[in-house]
């Protein structure tokens, strides 16, 4: 496990708790595509979970290529030096979630608490949940403050 | 020329004018890595410009391979739906930029007036300026209004 400390891991929860979009990159023909999505981070931050729509190209990207990346960064507050800006780069691996069963209906609820606009998503068909598994990290915590985390350095 | 009524043209240029910082997807090992970056617009937008270290990953991979994407995301204002920001994801092919002559000392300018606390990154040798070159772009001007824009259409 790497070492951070209390203030380092007090920016990391507040990152993951407290941003409610991040930025998804995914393969497209080989290349980068970044998008914007709403994401939530599972228990213990063991894995992150999006609700995409079939039609977008990031679904359709993910469906032919699970390789995925995401970037959750601190809203730009105004602050001189936007480059003190924490964020988190996740690289990841996509899976669509079974969109029934308990395990759907614990997720939906949860969603549904983080992201009580997108309630209309559930009523159309082509949205489901993805989950996002962390292979790695790099937490950029300000201006020369770069840690590498693991799937489990990353965990609550 | 894609058609876009005036106030998603306003849209359009209150995202690339208004906001400081951007997420760039770049490719490691075939798979995509999304990191934040400040950046600047070039005049009339035919392409973007960033300032990155050589010890960044990000850096890393566009001296690898040149296929990027940048997403400028409208930052997140508390909004009752976040899925309703407007968010700007271009694919572009990435360039570095000689650290010298007339072009350099005028993108200088132009960057330390838009980021006036990157100027320590002009005593640092590891920086350099990479220009994004657009070849398409997709708006997300929000829930449903999507416009796939060519270089041409993204130009002001």
């Amino acid at each position: 496990m790497i070492h951070m400390d209390e203030e380092t891991r007090a920016l990391l929860a507040a990152l993951i708790e407290g941003e409610r979009v991040a930025s998804l990159g995914t393969l497209r023909q080989g290349a980068p595509l970044v998008s914007m999505v709403a994401f939530l981070a599972e228990h213990e931050r063991s894995g992150f979970v999006v609700r995409v729509s079939r039609l977008a190209w990031h679904t359709q990207d993910m469906l032919k290529d699970p390789r995925t990346s995401l970037c959750i960064a601190q809203r730009d507050d105004g602050r001189e030096d936007p480059q003190t800006l924490a964020r988190l780069s996740i690289r990841a691996e996509a899976t669509q979630l079974d969109d029934a069963g308990e395990d759907h209906e614990r997720l939906k609820a949860a969603w549904l608490a983080r992201h009580p606009a997108s309630a209309i998503s559930f009523e159309l068909a082509d949205f489901r949940f993805w989950r996002l598994a962390p292979r790695d990290a790099r937490l950029v915590a300000g201006f020369g403050r770069t840690y590498n985390l693991s799937a489990a350095d990353l965990r609550a």
